[in-house]
């Protein structure tokens, strides 16, 4: 195409751009030609950077992935008594999912019709039942509640949690804000909305 | 077409089969040609029953919403102290769901594209407010925490509420495991996961 722009874009620039047509249109709904003319680039130069939308699907969700994984790795998910890592990593989530909005919207939405959206999928299952099995353990300390199902509770707590992706959009103020809400997410999960 | 079965469909079955349809496609991504495929009738046999596409969203939110808003007229709703009001409309909104989960499914999918989406919008945003505002006056009362922005509690509540319409699938057993999961719900979300 001869009104493209030149092609400046890094893989790393070009996801960006892909991130934000998937969300738009869904993965399954967006073709090399769109992402093609969001980026302003022939389709050519995108092949030069990545072997094809799943490439960009998959860097896209690893990022939310790492980044998500990475928290489990934290000092504050792995030391210490069940129930204060179970608030650490709830909190670290949203923390993760406001730093990487974009990118944990995809993973969220993603449906399953491919090999990398399946993959996706499997990490979700895996992240969701890891925080499962801390749960687990703060119910056998004693210090969540045991009336509960616990599978149901790990869902629930990250449909409120995950819910973000749909509502939250980030002010300028940026920082306070978002403490603010990590504290109220945690407070809300762990102590409920009644007063004390 | 003449392999197209006989059409035996009212507005109301073809209603079943186009809200399945949206729900498994998107609404922006189904086309007439989609709907009257898996209804297994021609176009024309659909236009006899309605206008249109739109016709079939309207109807199938108008389904949801008059649910919804229908619990907010019982006298659980509107008689007694807030707090019992708040936790019986947040109970009666998980039934709700699951009883037409697949006409709220595509109620809180609709993004707002078309006439009726936004309607559909403005419709849940009302409903929101009116459940926000019941949550304002439980909070007056001293019955709810006023540590936490009521905007955000609303969203976070119907966060983890609506998440239901993700990973709910019904079991055979029924009426058990939907009062079990309307009770896990109000505990949670009003007492919190934390030993009392």
């Amino acid at each position: 195409m001869t009104t493209a722009k030149r092609d400046t874009y890094t893989p790393e620039t070009l996801l960006t751009v892909a991130v934000r047509v998937f969300n738009e249109r869904g993965y399954d709904g967006t073709s090399m030609e769109h992402l093609s003319k969001a980026a302003g680039i022939s389709k050519s130069s995108i092949y030069h950077h990545v072997a094809g939308k799943e490439e960009l699907l998959r860097r896209a969700v690893s990022r939310a992935l790492d980044g998500l994984f990475g928290i489990l790795g934290e000092s504050g998910a792995t030391r210490g008594r069940a129930i204060g890592r179970v608030e650490y990593v709830t909190r670290r989530t949203v923390e993760v999912l406001i730093a990487e909005l974009p990118y944990v919207t995809l993973l969220l939405r993603v449906r399953g019709n491919t090999k990398t959206e399946r993959w996706a999928l499997e990490r979700r299952r895996e992240f969701d039942q890891r925080v499962g099995d801390l749960l687990k353990a703060a119910v056998a300390d004693g210090d969540l509640r045991s009336d509960v199902d616990i599978r149901l509770a790990t869902r629930l707590l990250f449909g409120m949690v995950n819910s973000l992706v749909e509502w939250y959009r980030p002010l300028p103020d940026g920082g306070a804000e978002r403490d603010q809400l990590a504290d109220t997410v945690v407070r809300l999960a762990f102590d409920g909305m009644k007063a004390g």
